[in-house]
Parts: C-alpha cells; structure tokens; sequence
C-alpha cells in the first residue's frame, strides 16, 4: 500500500544560493501535526526530464506528492508541463481561475498581463484551489492512488493554500492514525551522555522512539509513540525526568529563558543582570520573551572595568587583588546591582571568552557567576571549555539561567 | 563526463518538522561562488536503504556528492554504515579522529564516553578532516571519479569544514575556470528595490550575474564574474556603489557592527549604548566581535521605566509628557550614556517591539533613536514598520548601528 508523503521544491533559485527553501520544513511540520510522514523531500531544477522521471518515481510508493514552485507566469516555469507529461493528462484553461487573475491583478494593481493566463492552465480532470494569496491556483488530482499537489513556490501564497485546503482534505482522509510525542530539554550533558542514561528506556519501551537534537548549548530529546492512547508515552517520560535528574529542566517546547520569565512572573519578582563577558546576551535572550517587561527591570553591560566600578560599586581593590574574572568581583557585581533595584533577584558573569586574554591562571573559559537577592549573595567559578567566542558567551547565559531557574525553585 | 554536484541531507529531524534544513541553501551559495553547479539536492530520513540506493544513484552522474548529517554518536545517525554498504569500503578506526575526539572532549568539559568512538570510524583509504568547531570529522573519498564528501550536519560545523577543507580542496580541482566574486552589504532598501537600481549593470556587464540574497534586515549582492582578470568585476563594483548610495555600506564580508567597531578602534574613539525596546541586543551585538573591548565601554539596558531614571536619570516629568518611546526620552538616555562616560559616543534606543504596548499614536514599530558626543545630541524618530518582536529588534540594532556609522564618517 502506498504510504507517507514525498515534497519536491522546484526552482534554480533553490539551488545557486539565491533563496533559502522553507516549503520542506513548514511541509513537514503540517505533515507531522496530522499524524503523516514526510519520507523525503527533493529540491530540483526547472528542468523538464529530470522532473517528469522524479514525479513518476515518487507516486510509485508514496500516497501524497506534494509539488511547490514552477507554477509562475513566465516561461522557465514549467511545473504544469512537467505535470502533463509525467501523468499524461492534457492541460486546459480554467475560465474560473482566468477571472479570479483578473480580480487578483485588479485588486493589487498588478497589469493584467496575457502571461498570467499560462497560470489559468489546469490539467484536466484536476481540482483547482483559488489562490487567496496571490494568482497561481493549487492543483490537486490523482494518479494511481496517489494524491498529487502542485502550490505556488512562495511561502506565503503555499501555506495559505495548505491551510485553507490541503489540511482539510489531508484531515478527512487521515483521520484514523494518531501519532504522540513529547519533548524534554536537556542542559548540562552532551548528546551522548543523556543516550547513555535514557539506555534503559530503549529496552523497556521498543515502540517509543527517542531521537536526540542537539540545539548548542542544549540538547532536545524527543520521544514518539504510534500507539493510540498515549499512556505508554507519559510512563516513558516520566521514567526518563528521574533518570536525567537535574539535567533535564523541563517538558515541553518552552525554552530556559521563557521558564525562568514564567516562574518569575508567577511570584511577582524582578530580575536585574549585570554583565562582561556575556556583553548584553543576557539580557537580551530574556528581552526577547514577550511580556518580559512584567519581570526584567533592567541590566547593566560593564564591558570595561571603569563601567563596573562606576556603574555597579565594584571596588577597585577588588579588581586588582582578584581581577575581573573572579569569585570575587561576579559577588560585588550582584550586591552593586542589588544596590539598583532591591527585591530583584540578580544575576552577574564576568570570564574570559576570548579569543585572546586567557591566561595559565585563567584560560579562555573562565566563566564566574553571582546570584543574590535581598541580603545574600552567592558565587561559583566555572572552566566552561575552550569553545569559539560566540559558544561561550551562549554557554554563559546558560549556566547563569539554569543556575537562577534552580535557586528559584529554592 | 560526470559534473556538477548532488547534495543530500540526511536527519529524521528534517522531514518531520523539527528542524529547517540551512546546508543545501549554504552548498548553493559555496558551490556557485567557485563556479559549479548545485544540481540537485534530497533530504531523506537517517534509513538505511533508501540512503545506499541515493548515494549510489548520485554518484553515477555527479562529479560531486555532499553529504551533511547522520554523523552523530547515537544509534539513529548511520550515515558512516550506508557509505561502507553503498560503496563497499571497509570502516576504520581512525587514531587520529579519536585523539582529536579526546581532546575536544576535555577542551570543552564533555565527558569524553565510548560513544563517541563510533565517530572516530572512517572509511578504508578516505581522507579525513578534523573538526574545529565539533568532533565527528570530515571525511573525503573518491568512487568512481565522484568525489564524496561527508559532514556533520550541525550548520556551524559544517561551514568550518567548508571553509577550511573542501572550498581548497575544490579551488584547486577547479583551478581551471576561474571565478571572481565580490559582494556589497545593502541595508535600507528590499530586494526588488536594489534590483531596481542595479538595473542598468545588467545589460552593461553581460558577462556578471548578480544575485540577491536577503539575511534579514539585509541584503547582500554578489556579483560572479567567470572571466580571468576580475578588472570588469571591480569596474561593475564601483558602478554598483554609486548607484547605490547610502544603502551600500560596504564591500566584502564584515558586517555593519564590526566595520563600527573598526572604525572606533582606528580613531581610539570608545562607545556607550542605552537600550530599552532592543534589551541588549546593541550591546551584545557589539560585543560579540573580537576585541571589542578596546573600545566598547559598556551599556545599559533600563527595561522598566525606573531604571531610565536610576541608571540615567531620564526625567519622570519627560516620561510622564511624552512617553518612554519618544525622541525627548531617547536623547536624555544619550544625555545620561554621555554623563557616565564622557568622550565617548552614545547610542540610544527606545521603542515599541509589540506584541502588545501599542496606541494608535504609537503603534508597534514606533522606535527613537538617539546618538551624541561630547556636547552634542541628536534623535530621531522612526515608523519600521509591524513585525514580529524579534525581527524588530533586529531591525532597529542595524538601524541605529547605521546611523553611528554615518556619523562616525561625519
């Protein structure tokens, strides 16, 4: 029986850098929310030959083709032909598609050109899609049980179409496969460390699948289950949250910051950050949280060692006994911004992150960390590795957000 | 005579709406800048037997097959296994992978576990490139005068690996057509606008493609040239930029913040930024470039309205009249910036990111800007426009970073 579904972008822009192709991944998202696979995905050329013989391939095995872009008004778009071809279906011009070009171009104030109605073809015997987005129709036939979809290229135009007529279509005639899956977030372990400690689940549950995303500084680990109800799938995760222990700080698509945002706003507490190292990466992954205002005062970005000692009280003394990068200095950074704002909580880092400035004493990589709030205040000292610049300011963050998420819980 | 080249990308993550696939676009844009031809690209999920029949089907035609993923410590990355199937070699253990292995591991803090040996497996006679930025490696072999290329699928990794091993490994195969390439780093204008502009190079330069590519809020034009000198190239460039005006900031690969950082360094200047809607972002996208430090002093980030006035002291008569989001409010943040830190320069950025926060005075997009020195101030009030908060952020980063560069220039 033919199963799963096949995508194939078509388009030279696709392929000579000119545009990033995002039909496949948004294709697989919608695919994977109705319980159908996507089992694999080509990008390709205006090219008549090589088309007709991979659309033919694909409807072989495959019970959806899902086609995008070729369907535009000039002559190096040559899906419809390609389409006549491959599956041997004459192509005609749709009166109700000419007039809805004719709207389209009026009501955009685009001519309305003769070559738009190249778009008005449709192979006969074929269900067309009025585009709401723009002018080229989605197509829709069968050939030997295979359901064949041809869309516009453009983003915008193909998920207007997918939204208004694919996913119905695809929801009624899919109804009876339901597929579960739930992800955990993972900080703290590499990919292969949480496989070895997730190893027990791979025996005891053989229907649940667990696949590990590594999304640096993180790792995401997905678990999915085919059967109908699901139970088997929230025992497996549970097991797992034990297993992982700290490492895993939650279920679910929220990312560390939006946690620590959520808990913060759920108390009625602030957070104030004072940074060097992190430069401003701090801050700004929690800025980037909507509604963030309710709970992020505020912080301060002491790069040069004059900002810290004006801006957040650091002493003098201190950064020369202990330097910037010390246990010493990351404490006074937190009272210096507890002195801002008090009832906040606060969060400082101050390390190396390179690539020059390391020292024997402290390499690249020495990372140290304040947390306070009220009238005490906490610091630790980190060797996060001799990662590029860029990885280290993001592994920074993390341990100042995941340390913070845990001192909330208390 | 077998040319051009195929790329496959392997990862369930792929298909199933996981992950967007960046590496067939970053291929097209590598291979098109040294002159060859993307043929063809696949995305399939990390299953064996489609993958061997893939593989081998690609290399009968192309003189180059490039592989990204399934390069992983865990069980469910196989790519290693389908090229031993597919093109009947042998895996090795290769010592030199394993050691580079144990020492990223210890560099970077990672337990260096047994799993990770399963990356150390390299096919019998292949090349291997160890990795900077990871630890599986690189891994090169010829069959059949196709050269097949294997990379993680980690864009970062892969892209050091590009960089550092095939594009070489491809300029000297390819030595023969020359290619000359040049870009000009646009911000201010969409696509359709530059070309717009840049329309009467097309006819005047046959020989030159140009090409677009939109990173957001940018775009770069590449110009390609296949001739051997590159004298056209650099006449098309200085046309290119007179047409172009203010919306071309520059010519080659560095970015609008490290040309500001350049030029500050250059003048022993330094630079003091105030954010509010941008929450870091400024500062943090200064001082992610190397050696910022010498002249980026600090910043601030007054998210609540109290720490405008307590970090600074933006009046509360100015806030209660005109509004946080306002050009009074964005020159007392420059004003203050200044006050902290004199003889510097001073950026500040106040606005509406949305989602919510919006009046029909000030609507999502609303953002003013300030920037002085010395004794001077001046702001600005912009309407960017209702994106989503992220691209918003961004956008008004580049456009304040554009104005310090206009400045600085005088």
């Amino acid at each position: 029986m033919k199963q799963g579904a096949f995508f194939l972008a078509i388009g030279d822009e696709l392929l000579d850098g000119r545009v990033q192709d995002k039909n496949i991944h948004y294709a697989g998202q919608i695919l994977g929310s109705l319980g159908m696979e996507l089992k694999g995905a080509q990008v390709f050329p205006d090219d008549v030959d090589t088309l007709i013989e991979v659309m033919q391939q694909a409807t072989k095995t495959h019970a959806l083709l899902w086609v995008s872009g070729g369907l535009g008004p000039t002559d190096d778009d040559k899906t419809l032909d390609v389409l006549s071809r491959a599956f041997d279906v004459p192509l005609e011009e749709s009166i109700e598609v000419k007039s809805h070009i004719a709207a389209m171009a009026q009501a955009t104030g685009l001519p309305n050109l003769d070559r738009h109605n190249r778009q008005a073809r449709v192979p006969k015997g074929a269900v067309h899609w009025l585009n709401g987005a723009g002018t080229a129709p989605g197509i829709l036939f069968t050939y030997e049980g295979t359901d064949v979809v041809c869309m516009p290229g453009v983003p915008r135009e193909l998920q207007w179409l997918t939204q208004h007529h694919l996913v119905p279509r695809l929801k009624s005639n899919h109804s009876q496969s339901t597929v579960h899956s739930e992800v955990l977030r993972c900080f703290g372990l590499p990919e292969a460390g949480l496989a070895q400690l997730l190893e027990p689940l791979v025996t005891e549950f053989p229907n649940i699948k667990i696949q590990y995303r590594p999304t640096f500084p993180e790792t995401i680990v997905r678990f999915i289950s085919k059967e109908a109800e699901g139970d088997e799938l929230q025992t497996a995760i549970g097991k797992a949250q034990s297993l992982l222990g700290k490492t895993c700080y939650g279920v679910g698509t929220a990312s560390l910051e939006e946690r620590v945002i959520q808990k913060l706003r759920e108390r009625g507490e602030h957070l104030l950050v004072a940074e060097s190292c992190t430069g401003g990466l701090l801050a700004q992954r929690l800025s980037a949280i909507p509604g963030a205002s309710k709970c992020f005062w505020g912080g301060v970005v002491t790069y040069d060692n004059t900002a810290k000692t004006q801006l957040l009280k650091v002493q003098d003394a201190t950064l020369q006994r202990e330097g910037a990068v010390s246990e010493a200095v990351a404490g006074e950074m937190v009272q210096g911004a507890l002195a801002l704002h008090d009832e906040s909580w606060a969060l400082s880092v101050t390390g190396i992150a390179g690539p020059d400035g390391g020292t024997p004493d402290k390499p690249v990589g020495t990372v140290c960390f304040g947390i306070g709030k009220g009238d005490w205040v906490k610091t630790k000292r980190r060797q996060l590795g001799q990662w590029p610049r860029a990885q280290l300011q993001l592994l920074s963050v993390h341990v100042a957000l995941h340390w913070l998420r845990r001192e909330i819980d208390g």
